[in-house]
């Protein structure tokens, strides 16, 4: 029997299946390295998720997990989280074995896209399959290292950049869906919940941001996007809800200057809200670890 | 010579070729009949920019253009164009030429992925190309009609969606640029502008959206998201800046309930500032169009 030798394109048909199997390996590789992974979703975007992140970052790093807390900020065309974690004008280095992400405060691990661009000017216009293949590359070039969280920011939406995140990322300890209490943000937010259902991945629970607005002169409050829309959707939805965060100007001017507000406004409203909240996800999270201990406890001994 | 005959490859590749070029046909066509096509567009999620699309089409209604405005709901997977104007749970029409835009207040006509989807909860797990694909489609197979004005409400950022629509509509008028004046989204905004320079479409100028809040109780401004961050980018970029819009807990509100705020709330400053953007926006769309002319004249002169 003769064996016919590949043609041009069959051998660069092969190569790209085994280029892929050897990143899927790595990826995988990177991922088991970590305990937690955690992604932060929306739906609607300008919620507040990505603020969401960066002080559940800061919250955890700070809670015995200094130098072992990772943010992936997968918003390839509108990257914020360095600026919110005051790691701007960071490059990512590379090193003989991969790229290093950047540090920021405790020693949290950074990886964006801002870290590439050469101004804040440039936008990135990538397509979805461009914008994939990143997000793919941070998850499996980046030496994330030995970490016990790995918060993952996405995008407004259940395009792209979440399919390839939900689908890349072995083993989701859950995922955090933050919304405004506007019904219209409702809409979207419940095809974020039903989405993250589709992918089997567990819903941690939902945010409220902006939920009211104190005015600082008279103590009046105003419910600027009205208010109870995340809880209302939890219930309706049947997920978690993980409790409602005011809005707060100290908010944004802390993401402004890059210094998380439950560090720099420890003792506001919002941060004691938001500190209820990380007290509430850690809760499910280890809930689920014990669970699955006590699981695999009962399997080991169902097989004696 | 002999006229070898293409192989099923080819011709399926043929074929696909040809319906991109009959695509592309119809929707010239279609947009040919449009005066003046408008798009807007953010960077960043959440500054209102569904909010700022709805209320200039309501404005332009009004404006001697009734039954001939339309909006195009580009957001894919998070559409929230319908709910603003009130005309959720319609459907489009699909009859023997093409499909029925919905009709909302003062006769505009809407399309919008929601009105395709069985429920709220029911996500787009879509991919760049196929909402690519969609978006093409909207403008090519629906029977927009002749209209003075289309509207397309983007999703933030710049991959697919804005990508799509920047380069497939001929003959832009411009693009409105909306954000909120905190640093971060400025961040956003900047790339959004580059991004309308390198598409080759004109800045119709700088919307700074929540800006300010006053307490209804005590009259005390706050800036919620700081201020003044529009007017900023609009200098250091060098485009129009076309004014603030303050916050006001009854844009939220009506947006909630699909009635306008200018026309719901027609007196409050938010909506005297909205129409101050919307004439800033025509005097420049009526300039052009007397620049064309001007210009269309002399090259006839000349050409004499």
């Amino acid at each position: 029997m003769s064996v016919r030798s590949p043609t041009e394109t069959e051998q660069v048909s092969r190569d790209r299946v085994a280029e892929r199997e050897a990143q899927d390996r790595r990826l995988k590789a990177s991922m088991d390295k970590i305990k937690q992974k955690i992604v932060v979703l929306s739906g609607k975007g300008g919620v507040g998720k990505s603020t969401v992140t960066a002080n559940l970052a800061v919250a955890l790093a700070s809670q015995d997990h200094a130098g072992r807390v990772g943010v992936l900020d997968a918003d390839i065309t509108g990257p914020t989280i360095p600026k919110m974690l005051g790691v701007r004008r960071l490059r990512l280095d590379v090193g003989e074995r991969g790229m290093l992400p950047a540090r920021g405060p405790l020693g949290i691990r950074v990886v964006s896209m801002d870290f590439l661009l050469p101004s804040d000017e440039t936008p990135v216009i990538w397509r979805g399959p461009l914008k994939s293949m990143a997000i793919r590359q941070f998850l499996s070039e980046v030496l994330w290292g030995d970490l016990d969280f790995l918060l993952v920011d996405l995008p407004p939406g259940t395009g792209d950049e979440a399919l390839t995140v939900m689908q890349s990322i072995p083993n989701i300890a859950g995922v955090v869906i933050v919304t405004i209490p506007s019904e219209v943000s409702q809409l979207v937010v419940k095809k974020a919940v039903t989405f993250t259902g589709q992918l089997k991945a567990p819903v941690l629970g939902i945010v409220e941001n902006m939920s009211g607005f104190v005015c600082p002169k008279c103590g009046t409050e105003t419910s600027i996007f009205t208010t109870g829309g995340g809880q209302k959707i939890a219930e309706e939805m049947g997920v978690p809800f993980l409790g409602k965060i005011p809005l707060d100007p100290r908010i944004c001017e802390d993401s402004d200057t890059g210094t998380p507000f439950i560090v720099q406004h420890s003792d506001s409203p919002s941060a004691v809200a938001f500190r209820e909240i990380v007290a509430k996800i850690m809760k499910t999270i280890e809930g689920k670890e014990a669970g699955m201990l006590t699981q695999e406890h009962a399997t080991s001994r169902r097989d004696d």
